[in-house]
């Protein structure tokens, strides 16, 4: 029998950048009962961190390229400062965590994604997450806080997509335990209407997804993450939501993902 | 009972830098049999990143000062990226590591220095090591690699000497297991004549110790240094050794120290 109540939270890059909003998240994550994993993105940090350096961030077709330079800067801000500093902030709501990248226990070993028409560098596709190790976290009541970054067989650490890191651990641990995802950024949930943010769809299931990708109406950047979720959903995690800041609050708007 | 056979070992920033003999360090280190901890140092990592980011080190009385800027630099290259690579180094070696500071897990926790002549800034004293929660992964064949970042109640990350974390952790899981403790550095040992690099002493007891001290023949960099090493011996550990690089290799030579 599958042990009940795991929650895996992504929180955006965005979101960490409001500092307001980002220690209301923590408050409300600490407080949540039973087994979580967080998995956190970096925002803008990283790219103001590499042009402190003289770092030029590469662009092909409009595509952010992860070269060596960026690499670094990505495991140090993500890797580093951000990742220890909500491990810091949330020892200090009684939340034991620990701050992890791919390569901590294995944790989630990917591979260099192949170049086809472009070639992204240093980026991650995730092949296989180690249920086992963070089960054993869990089991501690140890919280796992993961950057998006992973590390293939042959020890190179690779930028990974934190939307994909979260639904790739969600997925893994379902085996074991009832999963639930969520996608915290700065909108309050899927918007009908990209103008209004107040006009957030309660429920998409395939068939309204369908609906809506018919329509045109899902932005660009809704779009891997709805994939994300139902791939997610068809292999055995249980519930999706995708809110903001607040999505633990009681009363909260967000959107909710089913089968 | 003991259990027995740990082994804590400390790399200087110094050997970190020299890429032939860091990789032939971490060769011999994930040869070792049994349980073992690796602590590191940074080296000049940070100095040249803080230069590059235009952050002048500040200096008191020649004493190296940690404010916010300095210790976001050492979070990020300290416990972001040489941490991470030394981890994903060690994992192409059938060495499963994880990479801590001490905020991870409460593996160590600090008190911030109190300001008496100097204020030397965001630096922490030990006073806490999680020895059930290191011994809970070494159980699981996972190896700890630190770095010298420690962490206080109040989830405030601060800069740590490499050394003394070594020392402590040692002090700390010899309570559980029969601890050995390894200082590597540039040299082979401790110098009977600074100038010399092979004049080594093969041993020092307490007597010995004092000899040196009263003929004055220890440099300055090495006080601190057997210092710990001292009192670590007073608690609870069994063997220390201050060697380089090659340190785990059949006839290296070293210094040992004993009671």
């Amino acid at each position: 029998m599958k042990k009940s109540g795991l929650k895996v939270v992504k929180i955006g890059g965005k979101l960490i950048e409001n500092e307001n909003k980002f220690r209301g998240f923590l408050e409300d994550f600490s407080a949540l009962e039973g087994p979580k994993i967080l998995v956190h993105g970096g925002g803008n940090f990283a790219t103001e961190m590499a042009l402190k350096l003289g770092y030029k961030t590469k662009m092909i077709d409009g595509r952010r390229i992860t070269d060596e330079n960026a690499l670094k800067v990505i495991i140090m801000t993500y890797g580093g400062l951000i990742n220890k500093s909500i491990v810091a902030k949330l020892q200090t709501k009684n939340c034991n965590a620990i701050g992890l990248c791919g390569a901590d226990g294995k944790s989630i070993i990917s591979k260099r994604r192949e170049v086809k028409e472009i070639d992204f560098g240093f980026v991650g596709d995730i092949e296989e997450v180690n249920a086992k190790f963070i089960g054993s976290l869990l089991e501690q009541n140890i919280i796992p806080v993961f950057s998006a970054i992973s590390c293939t067989k042959e020890g190179e650490l690779l930028n990974t997509n934190g939307d994909s890191v979260a639904a790739e651990i969600a997925k893994a641990m379902s085996t074991h335990y009832k999963t639930s995802l969520y996608y915290c950024f700065e909108k309050k949930g899927v918007l009908a209407n990209a103008a209004d943010d107040d006009s957030i769809i309660e429920k998409i299931d395939k068939n309204k997804y369908k609906e809506l990708l018919e329509k045109n109406v899902i932005s660009d950047g809704m779009l891997p993450k709805l994939h994300n979720c139902f791939q997610a959903l068809d292999h055995g995690v249980s519930n999706i939501y995708l809110g903001n800041a607040s999505i633990f609050q009681d009363n909260s708007q967000h959107t909710k993902i089913t089968q």
